[in-house]
């Protein structure tokens, strides 16, 4: 049984999983046709380091080969940047996805939070920031934009001075931009050249297919150059190397995706403000951070799946976060509205 | 361009490459098949440690889910040990396999070489690696068995003096068996509850689906737990989940191949036996290392590739081999027939 990663217990094709932060408009016909045509390559090893595909998505990017590197999952380069930087201490931005944190303690880093507050909504005080930098002279710091499970975005007005003080300390920032394809604000990948800054970015949510494991990292060549030299070989499959072309060209499928977001993140937005008993934070991304008043997250939980079928993600186990927060994904119109219906219900 | 992996050049679907040691029947029905009907499960994350598929594998092996770890690729596990165990001394049967060497240089490991002899064809002498061991104490020893590229093969009577030797010292055995299945020996898999003695298979060489990525390894609950505590989350994609108990049961396919491996072994090392201008060394698995007399192994590549669409691994890179070296792996019987006839063309 998965911790986390969606829903994995019975009744699994009954369940509608608002839990993971995946595309619900399925796999594109272009990736899937890509798939069922690729199958019998898998008879030969995938390229060591995936050069082809990295070739494509720097193209994509305006970027040369040397700026890119894949992952296995943008995930295998969370844990790769902490071995390779083997830091000594990291500040990671709270709350925020876990596996930050894991990844290095691993390599035995010191790590400091910097927490943001629920009374401020989660958001960053700048101010504050720049001077747990000045004061902690991490060798890292990390953070997530748009940031899970909070939604809250940076604009590049807000990180540039943490980014000069990053640099000006000869620090590194680690920066997931994994869900930045469904906000309508700026990449920091124009960065990549000037400051010490790393980002990695999933390639599978925004195409819902997170099973085929596929993720990119950007950064200067030193810093690829160091990555590459802790990378292992053969790390992503054939199946998903074959898709990446597929990905990049299909504009009639990122458009549907926007268009479906656009209409569902307002629509979402709109109806869970509605409901009493729950607080929900404002997002820059396809989910929502949303607190209990009265009940908490497991209750709600148990609720929702028991009687309505609906999966969601608590988050008790985010760092400042506790039994009264809970995520959710947005999904179809069909399952969104069954979703407000649900909760209504459920927190009656 | 792959260094290595097999034949990544022009006219690739020509060539036929003798390079990767993967079984040249391809993919079985029965996981093809499996494989198209589970595209549409990419949309979920995989388990996020393939908890099934352990189980799978515990199963087949009469082994407890505690004993076994999923790599992506038997390649993750010699990186996920080498970072999990962190030796301060490693010892290396030479020669083998180079990711051993890498991944314990990149946790700083010293490296100790034990060279076995080319004039005694590449055996080990237990009593000179006994002594080896004795005065380096090093942490661990790995050896792969059937070892890659000389196909050599160390018998259980061989290895049991080893293997007390290492547990007396409080030493590791690191055991790579990734082509143990074409192998009419025993595995020493039953040795890993009574001796410090950490296993890795591949699951895609037999069954020629290396683009998926999939091995596994066997330990006692101790060394498990070490490494699921360095483990990536989500690291085995939905698809090479999904084929394991396919690639369990497929006893058709299993037959099929042993009774080809038996034949095309036999008939390959009769004829490569009569080639003038070559050494073959005896091999336990689906390869041939040779040692040309009067040519380089560059210019017999080329030559072949050139002239007969035939593509080999030369073994410069080999601690201990040098531009003499070449690695064929065996193939069906018409491409067998055709690598045998363009030697002795390419030799003359």
């Amino acid at each position: 049984m998965n911790k986390h990663g969606g829903y994995y217990g019975e009744e699994k094709s009954k369940v509608i999983d608002f839990s993971v932060n995946i595309n619900p408009l399925g796999i594109s016909k272009k990736v899937s046709k890509s798939l069922k045509n690729n199958i019998e390559n898998i008879v030969r090893y995938p390229e060591i380091d995936g050069d082809s595909a990295k070739e494509d998505i720097a193209n994509s990017l305006q970027f040369s080969k040397q700026n890119i590197i894949l992952g296995n999952g943008a995930i295998e380069l969370i844990y790769l940047f902490s071995r390779a930087l083997k830091p000594k201490k990291t500040l990671i931005i709270q709350p925020t996805f876990n596996e930050y944190e894991r990844a290095f303690k691993i390599v035995k880093s010191n790590i400091i939070y910097y927490n943001t507050s629920e009374k401020k909504d989660f958001e960053i005080n700048i101010k504050d920031l720049l001077s747990k930098i000045d004061n902690n002279r991490p060798d890292v710091v990390v953070f997530c934009n748009p940031n899970n499970p909070t939604g809250n975005f940076l604009n590049s007005k807000e990180l540039k001075p943490i980014l000069d003080k990053i640099k000006s300390i000869d620090s590194y920032l680690f920066l997931d931009e994994s869900f930045i394809h469904f906000t309508n604000r700026l990449s920091f990948i124009d960065y990549v050249e000037k400051y010490p800054i790393f980002i990695i970015r999933s390639m599978t949510k925004f195409y819902a297919v997170p099973g085929i494991r596929l993720g990119y990292g950007v950064g200067n060549k030193n810093i690829i150059n160091k990555l590459n030299n802790h990378k292992e070989p053969w790390a992503i499959n054939s199946l998903a190397l074959s898709i990446v072309p597929e990905i990049l060209n299909d504009r009639d499928y990122v458009q549907k995706t926007m268009s479906w977001y656009n209409s569902e993140k307002e629509y979402m937005k709109e109806e869970l403000a509605k409901i009493d008993g729950i607080k929900v934070y404002e997002s820059f991304t396809n989910f929502f951070l949303c607190k209990l008043k009265d009940m908490t997250s497991f209750n709600l939980k148990d609720r929702l799946l028991k009687k309505h079928n609906i999966y969601i993600r608590t988050c008790e186990d985010f760092c400042g976060l506790d039994n009264l927060f809970f995520r959710i994904s947005i999904r179809t119109h069909v399952q969104n509205k069954h979703l407000i219906h649900s909760l209504k219900k459920a927190l009656r």
